[in-house]
């Protein structure tokens, strides 16, 4: 089967290496010529995925056409914040009729907060759409470290061919219908990464961030059930699995600015120090606070993390007054 | 309120030292005499918490009938192996009529599969009965670091009292009336430990153990939803946030074990170098893995690790087996 990953970045990639290890013709687009020429020599994408050998079967095309051609699934792998201006030059690209579009980007457009699917629908009209999502640090999967994702589809064939053609000895791929509860999870879950950052810079234990991890898995819970979402997809891979490696992980951007916020930094100085790499969490608070205004949503950890980034609230603080909050049952009671 | 804890270990004593922070008037009992005068001799506990003072309030007492006099409270906090013979005792021993029975054990009792509530039930009859739970290495909580548990109780005023008794400026206590789920939670996520010390052991990645935890929980909520517990509680402080803690843990004791067979070690090598000190996850395999035959529940993780440490099979094989099972959806489909 023909598969064209759309963008070099690192997780598209890691992608790209799998769907080559499983025998496909599998083409790697980017948008800069000059740098695809430079792996195309090297055959490495030292930039994004260091240390890790192109498959010798992979081709990279700076053709956005010719990439496209005759492929079955585009892989939408561009951060989410370049998803609009790479899906309307997609528009104007001959592709298969039932193409697949398999978004793997975890992230909300600011200011529309926009899901992914939702900004195909708008760009591509009614098209098969499927994410892929879940705990997978690209390295990881670039280096066949035994991994296991989701793949959400309104279209259950979609699903199950997503599956078939990831699924390997190292990569185990489960199905789902939840596309809004996956998309939530995969991005939400950047927001509640700050906050474990937070408690990391201020020395707190493993049970302050055990508790973090937990009650914030609850409020994305809520959150993602209000805005259309599967409660049981955020005790899936793409929610708690997905969290649990991002608030873990020392290579984590999100888990870094707040780690930095936490040791009492700024966080202007901390995104100036980073340069052009981008924690996607912290625009998602934005967007995610916004999401819980609209659909009333009680949203304790978002809320600090909100005000500590755009309000100037002391984050130490923030984390002081959610200990603070009244008694709460866990889960509401059930009638006897 | 007058409070009694039963036996001093770590978790005992930390617990104690909270209540006496509370202003409570607190007595610890423990089952040797001798160590019970060192504690008073030393205000320390060295065997099971170490570098931590004991409050200066705190009393030390070794005669059970004394121990228990007037209490409102009884905390059970003996190794859950332990915790007949201690019930057994406490039988003799007069007792305030409404007094609670707080159990802080997280574990079954081997050959009944019995939990700690239906070891209550059984030797002390219909009394008041709650469990605290949820993630708290008892050295953070000793130190005062912020943490957040779990109380659960048929009796909504019971929980409700030990969250109160107990809540402060570094504990946050939530309630529910999930006792079944709350204890099955605790003890099961000693045996996925295990498996998670295994991957550590094998050099995996953060991928392979986010994977692991993620589709554990799924497979301990299946069991104990069988049992009589709610899903949701397994996605809680007792079910998540202490998986979390457990399987992040260097100090695990149950993790450690798993590490170790994950090096290629036996068992009983493991288990002789530990010396008394017991990973309790070992003989809740056995228990999981008899409750998961009794209730048809299909736990894949928890047979494993049952097989490869009552069955001989190398655990490094395990993983490689579960990473292979068939194609399968991450949850149920809806129906449109």
């Amino acid at each position: 089967m023909k598969i064209t990953v759309l963008s070099d970045g690192g997780w598209g990639t890691a992608l790209a290496s799998v769907l080559c290890d499983n025998g496909h013709a599998v083409t790697l687009w980017g948008p800069f010529p000059d740098y695809l020429e430079e792996m195309r020599r090297t055959r490495r994408n030292e930039r994004f995925l260091k240390g890790i050998e192109l498959p010798p079967a992979l081709v990279l095309e700076a053709d956005l056409a010719k990439a496209c051609a005759g492929s079955s699934i585009l892989v939408l792998a561009a951060p989410s914040q370049f998803m609009r201006g790479m899906l309307t030059k997609l528009r104007d690209v001959p592709r298969e009729s039932d193409v697949i579009y398999l978004n793997v980007a975890k992230g909300i457009e600011t200011d529309t907060c926009k899901r992914m699917s939702e900004l195909v629908a708008e760009i591509l009209g009614s098209v098969r759409y499927a994410i892929l999502s879940g705990p997978s640090h690209a390295e990881e999967v670039a280096r066949r470290v035994p991994t296991a994702v989701m793949t959400a589809s309104k279209d259950a064939e979609a699903a199950m061919t997503v599956q078939s053609v990831f699924m390997n000895q190292y990569l185990r791929v489960y199905t789902s219908d939840d596309v809004v509860g996956a998309e939530l999870g995969g991005s939400l879950k950047n927001v509640l990464a700050l906050a474990a950052g937070v408690l990391d810079g201020m020395g707190m234990g493993d049970n302050t961030k055990a508790a973090l991890m937990t009650r914030g898995i609850a409020e994305m819970a809520r959150l993602g059930e209000a805005l259309g979402g599967r409660h049981e997809t955020f005790s899936g891979l793409s929610g708690i699995g997905d969290l649990i490696v991002t608030c873990s992980s020392r290579h984590s951007r999100n888990r870094h600015v707040g780690e930095e916020l936490g040791k009492g930094r700024k966080l202007e100085e901390i995104q100036r120090e980073m340069g052009m790499v981008v924690a996607e969490g912290v625009k998602t608070a934005d967007s995610a606070y916004q999401l819980a205004r609209r659909t009333n949503v009680v949203t304790p950890i978002i809320d600090e993390v909100y005000t500590s980034l755009y309000q100037g609230k002391d984050p130490r603080q923030a984390v002081r007054d959610l200990m603070l909050r009244d008694p709460k049952p866990e889960l509401p009671r059930r009638t006897a």
